[in-house]
């Protein structure tokens, strides 16, 4: 048996049993011990970006890691950016890239590069393995830290001969700690604020927005007064009818600014204080106010669902109803396709169940309050504004929940950055409706022009920020990947089009060209 | 004046007039900046990828750098494996990279990263600005570095508020250090070696392919009875009639190995020593034979002409008459489009002066000698080894040379990881002919599975082999981004489709489907 073969039973043996790939030549014993195992799904990507952002997309979905499958550090380069969106998601992902043999490194060969100093800004866990005979324990212990909670990154490299080497045998799974237990003085404080009559902002992230969760913060809600927010940008927010609602802080810094300017703190399980996405000259990197403390009852790194239930406990609130949401559709718009038109659509056509993939952008920033009525639905956001996670997201939230129809809202100018997930789409048939919101512009940055203090936009300048000249032909990509698609003009068109897309059990998409 | 300003004033000021663009948030001023130069080419990509590649090409015709503008750690990291072909290509670019405004970084918003991290195992010189006086400093250092022979990747890492606040002025360029002379004693040694009557090979990279410094190694190889080589992948090699014909060493090891075992010492010219690509079980890694002495006559960072017109004159060849290449075509082939009768086809279709980007992978393999006879052009390889140069290349090489035809031969499994640089060629109406080998499979790792001794190829492996499920529909993908093309199954359909896309004053794409 050699280290790739152990590598391969190891993942198994710890239920990793999806691998997205984009091998190399480095990894051709990697490949071939895959191919022993046909319990090991092997999905694969045209371009890395696709590899990784589907293993975040799996991960949250699942609650467990895939493994990804690298070259050298090139490929894992051309990964960063959706690892950067898990890292930050606090997805589950277990790396494994490729390098060239020990011995060879030292040749310099061309695509010879530091894949641990690659690796390090996107990982919580790397480490090349030294030896054929290593390589399964290093993998056991990668499979741990990245299962640790609240999820991480780990990054496996695996020098060609470690793989192609006689090694001893797999290893066994390693159970990762547990979560720490809630701190008895975080919770105490929390029961105080929220019985003080002051107004309490309960923030949830991480495992807190998951249902169950969800409820016990409803019942915290009703019992106290406080209101539920969650930050701007989630790994997954289970909402919809029948769920408690929890409201998205804004991404606009001067909307956030408002809505949060009576706080007088903030209570927050398993989410760090919300800041401005970026900086502006003159405004503040903070969206509560000056101030208003931010105390963590539970970190990430703590239980926080039994935090939650001690918070309730405290205020007695365990038999208070929870506030769930009741389905209450927007009525059915008609015209052209703006933001809050696609958004009343989109709520009156998710199938129950969709999971809702957010890269839409600009184009999406109606649809916490229009979408909250819907049928019950998961949505997961871009958690490191790091463009271009919507379409892998989808792919590998599909693979996960191959039952479940995946709706990805996808802006136009992000969609660019990683269409190539169309492909995997196609040939895994998965059921993801793609609705690309076709402004043809980076509209985001039109505006963040002016918020930056620009007044005046040039030529030189529209040339960076308009998409006309050529406008992109969106099914015509599509169709290039193997996938089917129109495009439509009206909400009408809209919504005859995402009931086909969502009869069909294959992949679909709608280039919705808007105003 | 604010810092980004003086910024753009600093690179025009040194001659850098080109900034291939991704711009992002952070990078407002910037675009507000070079909007108030119209002296400033700006040319969008819709992925990083294309940018820092499209650097790469620009830098390789044009000899000067280009700027780039990227997006924090994940445009940068977008951009990783095409700055990684172009470090190894020796080019000269200049990178901005934007990221938060100094005060924000510590409050960890979702796009916050170790951009300096990021960018250091693909930069020669990296530098995080401190404040906006410090910019335009900090950018005419940058271009220096990147300008000193033989060509360097710089990073310059620019803080959003150091972009926005107030400084002093532009900088004035700084001149890099001129190349180091040659050493005498390798000057006389490789003299002797020529003069001994044993086999003597050859080497000749970065500027020794240039054509003056082609014809001195022509004449000394006509004085000597050496050998002429290359390394396989080179930045720019000046070749076809009217030149010195050089041999690249072939790709596969084995091949390289039995071409090479003959020769008693190397005498290199700006090239490092060949190894194979990558290590195989029981394999070298060097493909020169044991004993076999490289000798650096002139490294990369030495005055390579001077070096070789020195060994000239050593050898008295100063009027030896250099063996150029006589125009000498191949018969027209017929049938199938296989890698030798696309070669032919290609021999006998380029314009003169034509840029010849390869990244054919597997399909260019008989380019070299098929091609060798056909009128003057240059040959750009992927230096690098990280797939997905090919078309990025080609929109930087048509930037900086607007009248010159260029042919990017793309393989297509590398071709999907880079195609949104169609949609710059199409909005920069790019006289790039691109001819797709479309075999439909990653065929080096079909063989590279076979060189690292695995014998069997089962459902899974294949999975990841073959592009076949479904199949990649070029030519619709091409339309997708603005660009016309067709495909072709046959030599004689080839040849038409070449002739009408070298008509062209825009983009074409050539869909090549082999047997």
């Amino acid at each position: 048996m050699n280290g790739a073969q152990t590598l391969v039973k190891t993942l198994l043996g710890a239920g990793v049993d999806v691998c997205f790939s984009n091998p190399g030549t480095s990894e051709m014993h990697f490949v071939a011990a895959l191919d022993e195992h046909p319990d090991m799904k092997c999905v694969l990507g045209l371009h890395e970006t696709v590899v990784t952002g589907a293993a975040d997309g799996y991960a949250r979905m699942a609650g467990k890691p895939a493994a990804t499958l690298l070259h050298l550090g090139p490929g894992l380069g051309n990964g960063l950016a959706n690892l950067h969106n898990a890292k930050r998601a606090r997805s589950q992902v277990v790396n494994v890239v490729g390098d060239h043999a020990t011995y060879h490194g030292h040749f310099d060969a061309p695509l010879t590069s530091d894949v641990e100093g690659i690796a390090r800004p996107v990982s919580d866990w790397v480490r090349s393995s030294k030896t054929s005979h290593r390589v399964a324990g290093d993998a056991a212990e990668a499979i741990a830290a990245a299962r640790q909670a609240p999820g991480h990154i780990a990054t496996l490299i695996l020098p060609a001969d470690c793989a192609w080497s006689e090694a001893t045998g797999p290893a066994s799974p390693i159970e990762p700690p547990k979560p720490l237990a809630p701190i008895e003085a975080a919770v105490s404080t929390a029961v105080d604020w929220l019985r003080s009559g002051r107004k309490v902002a309960v923030l949830l992230g991480d495992q807190a927005l998951m249902e169950e969760n969800l409820e016990l913060a409803g019942k915290i809600s009703a019992a106290s007064g406080c209101e539920l927010f969650s930050p701007t940008s989630n790994r997954r927010m289970m909402r919809g009818a029948g769920r408690v609602a929890v409201e998205r802080i804004a991404y606009p810094v001067d909307v956030a600014l408002a809505r949060l300017a009576d706080f007088e703190v903030v209570l927050s399980f398993g989410a760090d204080e919300p800041v401005a996405f970026f900086a502006y000259p003159g405004k503040p990197s903070r969206v509560f106010p000056e101030g208003c403390e931010v105390i963590p009852v539970a970190t990430v790194r703590q239980d926080i669902p039994a935090a939650l239930a001690a918070v309730c406990e405290g205020l007695g609130a365990q038999n208070t109803a929870a506030p769930v949401t009741e389905l209450a559709l927007p009525d059915a718009p008609t015209g052209a396709i703006t933001p809050d038109a696609a958004a009343a659509v989109i709520a009156r056509s998710l199938p129950e169940n969709t999971i809702v993939i957010d890269e839409a952008i600009t184009s999406g920033r109606s649809l916490d309050g229009i979408t909250r009525g819907a049928v019950a639905h998961d949505w997961l956001q871009l958690t490191g504004g790091a463009i271009g996670g919507g379409f892998p997201l989808a792919t590998g939230a599909a693979t996960a929940c191959p039952d479940r129809p995946v709706l990805a809202l996808q802006a136009d100018g992000s969609g660019a950055y990683s269409l190539q997930a169309l492909w995997t789409q196609a040939r895994e048939e998965q059921h993801v409706v793609t609705l690309i919101f076709a402004n043809r512009e980076y509209r985001i940055l039109k505006g963040e022009m002016a918020n930056v203090g620009v007044k005046t936009v040039g030529k030189n300048a529209l040339g960076m920020l308009d998409l006309r000249r050529p406008t992109i032909g969106w099914v015509d990509l599509a169709k290039g990947f193997g996938v089917a698609g129109e495009a439509v003009e009206s909400v009408e068109d809209l919504t005859a089009a995402l009931t086909r897309g969502f009869a069909e059990k294959r992949p679909y998409l709608i280039e919705a060209i808007m105003p």
